[in-house]
């Protein structure tokens, strides 16, 4: 499994760090003395600090967005660098470079591994909010990101309307459903089960490499879809020699056998937590009609196969939010839709963005 | 965990046993020198032998379809001991009574644990056909189940067609899909990563317990649905006190404990590789054309809420059996939705097993 040495292996040499200026008070209550979040930049920021674009990742995202979403970044695509000063950057708690449950404690040799604090989705896009700052910009003109990223991007309209200039959430709800934690939950006990878990205090050595694997199988299912794997596989097998071993078998093992190279087993229990935690109203009003404060544009897209964050969700947000474009994704991959179909996903973006800079949008 | 000596205390005493009269040589080329089946009877066999209905259950299912299936079995309902003689059996593989991983090795003390072959449906189905001849049965009226039980019936439909007069396969496919082989998958690599599980050679006192229960949770997941979980749970805490456990995992953390106090892991696993093996058209010609040699009447029964068995599934069923009748069982419950909307579901098997008595139909 992965250990603090090999984070640097798996993220791009242009990869910057930034300090958190102070301790950072945690919606549970602890402090993190110290943290730094990993992020990458492309473009340039204007010199008034208005074109920021700002890309949120998923659960085992990392900063690199333009390998993790390629299609969507680059010339003439929704995120064009020639035009917007784009920011991504790995969230709080995650194991690609900023602080996570693999980085040292201050002061200390040691990581924080089990002990690395509970987050909300709250608390990571308050990190989030002092990198934003520190990079000199003025104005986001778009937050976007994708399921976790998702979550973000609706944080960041409800906690910092003034500096959020629109949004598109995708593949996401206003609030994690019962569905949802338990997806997560029966995951994150598949990791308890594993008996190298230890509270997570592990060494790379010994982790709970088959726990994680395990729970990485089942999400790899609830990313996908009945129709992408009856395509992909159907009823084929790996070989005829080993009595019958079906090809999804096969494919399952590789994603456990790859999380477990790339992903810290804390992490992963920490993120999935946070999405827990997710719920825009939480504090601020009654869910859905809070939403109708978020009165920015926002073009929010849904993928219909999505099993997890099915299409009712996303049809709720752009019910309520007053300003809001419902996009349906044509896929039949699953959640995992808008990693897949980023060519159609870029053109719904880009066209949209477009409409914004006529003057009747402008006035939405 | 479950041990040889609990069974009697989870199984009715009405259940009878049937030793089956030779040995039982598998799909895989193993043979059981010898084997047991366990099954409960309701109704009296007509003097011709022809009113018998066999219900076959599903995955932890037992014999005891009253206890499982309330609603379906009892006067005025859909099988009427009155009219019918029904007929269950606990499947081979399982821990209810039947010969299973529990079970004595023959002329031996020890059980067959992780040494207990692997089945397919077929095995299965031909297990049982040597109790339906022995209870004297020359026709059976019916051959009806849900999920495991509907891939039973179809098999009992494909192999012994000139017994089985109808069929009412629930919440299943023709042939088991990728994504339901890699939703067992996953299951089945959490119960692995127990150490205790070893190979399926544990005692009751040392069993995965913990692996058997990120299973178990998992699979509750995928047998419901977001509307279920979102109107039962929703977000609602089962405390204020424990820094926010949320409803839905004590929900699936109460279901971890039960399927350990009433099931046994490598009957779990032998019978989600039996599911896996499920395909109709094995050996018999295409999927679906070969559908089209299954003539009795059938009734296939759809939830459109299913995620795991997907309306997809049994509409191409329906579309390919030259004799079926396509029922969508109104709930929102998901998978389960057989276990739940079984008023509605008893009056729509009432009346098509009404319309199969008229003049038209009988000719079909």
């Amino acid at each position: 499994m992965l250990g603090p040495n090999d984070v640097a292996a798996l993220i791009s040499p242009e990869t910057e760090w930034f300090s958190l200026p102070g301790p950072l008070t945690l919606d549970s209550g602890a402090t993190l003395k110290e943290g730094a979040l990993a992020y990458r930049t492309w473009g340039n920021l204007a010199p008034d600090g208005r074109n920021a674009v700002l890309v949120c990742h998923a659960l085992t995202g990392s900063a690199d967005a333009d390998a993790w979403w390629p299609g969507l970044i680059g010339e003439g695509l929704a995120l064009d660098p020639a035009e917007d000063f784009i920011v991504c950057s790995n969230v709080l708690g995650s194991c690609y470079g900023s602080s996570g449950p693999l980085a040292k404690r201050p002061g200390g040799e040691q990581a924080y591994s089990g002990d690395f604090p509970r987050l909300t989705i709250r608390d990571i896009v308050r990190a989030q909010r002092q990198l934003i700052d520190a990079l000199g910009i003025r104005e986001l003109r778009l937050v976007i990101g994708p399921s976790l990223g998702g979550m973000q991007t609706l944080e960041w309209a409800a906690s910092y309307p003034d500096l959020v200039s629109a949004i598109a959430p995708i593949g996401v709800s206003g609030r994690h459903s019962a569905w949802c934690i338990a997806t997560s939950e029966a995951q994150r006990q598949a990791i308890y089960a594993d008996p190298n878990w230890q509270g997570g205090h592990y060494t790379p050595e010994q982790a709970p490499e088959n726990g994680l694997a395990a729970a990485r199988m089942m999400a790899m299912v609830s990313y996908r879809s009945w129709s992408n794997f009856e395509t992909r596989f159907g009823r084929a097998l790996q070989t005829d020699s080993d009595g019958g071993v079906f090809q999804v078998q096969s494919y399952l093992a590789h994603q456990g056998r790859r999380i477990n190279e790339r992903f810290d087993a804390v992490s992963y229990v920490r993120l999935t937590e946070s999405m827990d935690t997710h719920d825009i109203a939480r504090g601020r009003g009654e869910y859905p009609s809070v939403l109708a404060d978020l009165t920015m544009p926002a073009l929010v897209v849904s993928v219909p196969s999505d099993v997890l964050y099915p299409p009712r969700e996303q049809q709720l947000l752009a019910a309520h939010l007053p300003n809001a474009l419902l996009v349906e994704l044509d896929s039949e991959h699953g959640h995992d839709g808008f990693l897949i179909a980023t060519e159609t996903l870029s053109e719904e973006i880009r066209h949209w963005r477009a409409s914004l800079s006529t003057p009747s949008a402008a006035t939405g």
